[in-house]
């Protein structure tokens, strides 16, 4: 850690700086630079230091030197990691990992065909919501528990490993004992007890970046959850908030380049919520492959006028192949595979 | 709400959306413009009807004409709340409400000289942290119970009610013993479970809210709380993240009259979070009464370079009272009163 | 445009909006919903009508209908428009336009080289700043015209054309006679006399996204140009300011399709700018390219830690030419051509 | 500036490091902390030297430690600035500069009814736009130097100074001509030949934030026009682009104190156009000079509903004069005068 001191701070003023970095425990390290004095703090760093010493007088500015996360730091591992969600499906490694279906499970029949149908397009996880976080509390919440059978019947048939999302450490048991992964969605990234909590059993978390996450702030959530002791998870970039108005949220395709550079973790994208809009899913999915995620999550319905919430950014099963054909041209590319799947060139 | 359908429709496309209008129980009402053809839906609004239009073919945008939320409305109501908090404290009436404390209580003598200090200054309500959301999980996270006792001997001492922060339902019944009011944070302005928890029970509930959340989820999360039968619901305004890295969160002031038009719940605002720098703390407390707020709420330590958490944005017990006596003078000149606090022009 | 009418409003009113509406030579059309009563304008659109309604007591909200521009609109064309700058090079074809080369222009030797590299490496584009905008006035600000006739001398060595920017109309006539591409920055994309004077003359001109220009207003500027008589106008998506710090400029790439969709004019990526860090500009320059991108804008410096400005976005001439054989095997997935590069995976 | 280096950087690398620093003029300082070795940059700082280290293999981040500007800084002068723009008005000192006005000058009559209108109630300075910026090329851009004629009427007629707009160097001769004040607008806050023209000459300059524009970017654009020769520079502070759509900008009340602190020029708050809605500009006015504002810029039309721009934002001439009663007090309360207005306290 490094504090700027201002220039008209006295040998005595700074002399109490140096005694309040020397009370920490550290040593102080002063150095004199043609217009400002600076005092290197020498031992380990503490997130509560930086707002300490910005609290004192004399203090123009404190800047970090070290990463504040450790466990989810690509140096920490070396190379990437590789996440087993079973069923014979990983995350991380060369082949594409597609997780899709409904936003909401509506019924049996409804998850477990477009399970078939997502299946057959090549996805390889089934998605579905039984617990839906949503901004009205006269919106359809989700069928709960009852969903969460539903999903265990469509996994019964078609083999898909499934996800699915947990919104409060109320229904841990329930989610786990049916889910293969937990999603933590954005609304949840810095829920803390909930990261707590995820971090004590063992099945894989999918963790989303929050609407306002800063990266710093997504992989120190990660941290929360590699601390208690499950090493098993994976980041999910699904757009952030900005002035923009034309669609729901900006997709950060910046994220997968720099996540991947700074963490071991697999990062999936999610080009249903980073738009909001069905006819930019494939090119938005087509782009987060080629920028190097480890897969995508997509919202698919068989009659997205009829879906019970995230109509608009939901494809249908006809679309859903559609985009496989296209993203699986750009895995290629790139040296990734989506097994089963056979590349068609994008329209234009 | 409005549909415009794209120009190139044809009529029987057009006939189509209409159908699917008529499908769920709405009606359709056609009409021509110079440009465009638009379909007013005339029936009960639901919050998943936009996005199954918005879904269709032809659809160009969809145009919700009523608000989403009721019980918060100024119109449901008519004029402003007073919310009872006990003690012969209310927030949104004549008198400020000032709740003033340290961020995180590190020990009782800590909370107890805090608040006698507070008290002294001119504060109504005590402020402390028991459970603390921290971004890294190696940071100190609050003493959690035992802080809750050592706020309940505060309150015992200086007879002021007592605001903490609950952040999942595990606490709830713990916190909701000891405070007088209960904290729902930033982070959790749309954890819904949590909005439901709290709408059960009977404590006052202050909604801060979220970094990113727009005015209309923000009162959307506060109809959680109402429509599960708490009407005593606070909002406070604490900042939002934007692109300007000067400070921690950049104050809305906008949204203070906005809220008091839209909603009829009182509106606190934290400038102390709000800045996240000591020295903008009074400039901006004296801004948001001077633009309506009903209240504020302010860090403050003994010794900010001491402080477990937010220590950069804290105030000293003597900056706080200098702060009353100019906020004194803001309330006076808009019809508020601050009992006991004689007014000092601010220095310039 | 519809006007949402506050459910307390009397018919008298309600008569008074309508007069107001007919007084602009419109007809009104009153419509009556279950909760809220609305009032279709049936006219021509403009600008001003929508502040002139939203000012006016008992109106709720005022919601436009249509697309406030025209000319740069797909539906005014049909289809994508091919922008021929010369030299046998076009853009928003097949073929991917590369334009690559130094941030500022340096001396001759420095652009020449550069030049050649570049072209080696498949760029087909040469680009080279000569006035440069800074944030600070202490910083470099280009050659000026001594760097034109330096870049037509590169352009004269490789055969290639060159794009360079023009800050100012004072420069107009000096940048018009030296480059084959105008560019507009960002800063200068609400430059309004600017976009009229370049409108005027005929040489092609990129205009850049300003770092906080909505889409709507982007495509406004163009119409700017367009309206002016000059049709050869390329857009440059260059990143948007975010509250993301981990990256200068989050690059938006949900803007490429969805400017396809809403405009037939072409779009070109620069990832340097939106990501203002070297190693990322691989991933998104093919991350750009995957979502449709007619083309990229790279800076290219021999040696970045001598660049006189953006040397922490630039590439060197051999990771310029790795790039370029990763974008090579995206381009080929979709369907477009990067002529002379031979594909090759990226590393992972 | 302090140069954090990756952990793994050999002996050799860090000489390169040190060579190239030394090679810049500068000296290098190394020190070693528990887990990053740090380099201090002792020399003279330059805008272009972060981006070259930033470029350098083993990098990690760059710090500055100084202020990119000098002659706007507080410490440069010590106190605040006030600045003369004749008839008697100064802007900086004890009393409020309020500048009142429409947002485009439609006739003769219009102006010099308002500028009539906006005396009584307490203005002193008249504003009127003659070029006015607009996003789309079919809107009303203003009356051009036939407005500027009308507004020295407008002053002739009530005594006020004038300000107006100056969208590009074409028009710099009339508009110096004409105004007491140049407003530079928020879109051109990046103009750096137009800062450099308005810095050249002696008429007061007002240069309001741009949309996006950092503090820092803000007074460097400042600083422009200082280094220039023009020492006569009024901040304006008009709000920002954020994620809330509920307003058409946020006022960043946070900058008020902020600039005051880093800065010694004055600062005027806009909060017509911090807003974008009529009633919120009065609460939003209170709570600027609550915060320090050294005055407002106000939009009072006589009939908003007939403006030809910015009507959703106006005050009528009687909303105005209630609005300077209410900030009258508020100005008390802060210490500041407001002649000839008699204060009352705001209608809750």
């Amino acid at each position: 850690m490094i504090i700027v001191v201002s220039p008209e701070a006295t040998p005595e003023e700074i002399g109490h700086i140096v005694a309040r970095i020397e009370e920490t425990g550290r040593q102080a390290h002063l150095s004199e630079g043609t217009e400002r004095r600076i005092i290197g703090v020498i031992g380990p760093d503490a997130p509560e230091l930086q707002d300490m010493f910005e609290s004192m007088a004399h203090v123009e500015s404190v800047h970090r030197v070290t990463k504040p996360y450790k466990l989810v730091s690509r140096e920490f591992r070396g190379g990437p990691s590789v996440i087993d969600i079973g069923r014979g499906v990983t995350v991380g490694g060369n082949e594409l990992a597609v997780m899709a279906g409904p936003c909401s499970i509506e019924d049996e029949d409804h998850i477990v065909n477009t399970a078939i149908a997502v299946k057959a397009a090549g996805a390889n996880i089934l998605r579905g919501g039984a617990f839906k976080p949503r901004s009205s509390p006269y919106a359809f919440r989700g069928l709960g528990e009852e969903a969460l059978r539903h999903l265990a019947t469509a996994r019964k048939v078609t083999g898909l490993p499934v996800i699915t999302e947990l919104m409060s450490i109320r229904d841990i048991d329930a989610v786990a004992e049916y889910a293969d992964v937990i999603q933590i969605g954005a609304r949840n990234m810095q829920n803390f007890i909930l990261l707590d909590e995820v971090g004590k059993q063992r099945k894989p978390v999918m963790l989303k970046r929050g609407m306002s996450g800063q990266i710093e702030e997504w992989l120190l959530a990660a941290e929360y959850i590699l601390a208690q002791g499950n090493p098993n998870v994976i980041l999910c970039e699904r757009g952030i908030r900005t002035f923009e108005t034309a669609y729901r949220n900006t997709f950060d395709i910046n994220a997968i380049p720099l996540v991947k550079e700074l963490s071991h973790l697999p990062i999936i994208a999610d080009p249903s919520h980073g738009t909001g809009k069905h006819q930019l899913v494939a090119p938005i999915a087509m782009a987060a492959v080629a920028a190097g995620a480890d897969g995508l999550m997509i919202e698919v319905h068989p009659s997205p006028d009829h879906a019970l919430s995230d109509g608009a950014q939901s494809l249908t099963h006809e679309s859903f192949a559609g985009m496989m054909r296209s993203v699986a041209g750009i895995a290629s590319a790139v040296g990734r595979s989506l097994s089963g799947v056979e590349a068609s060139a994008a329209a234009r």
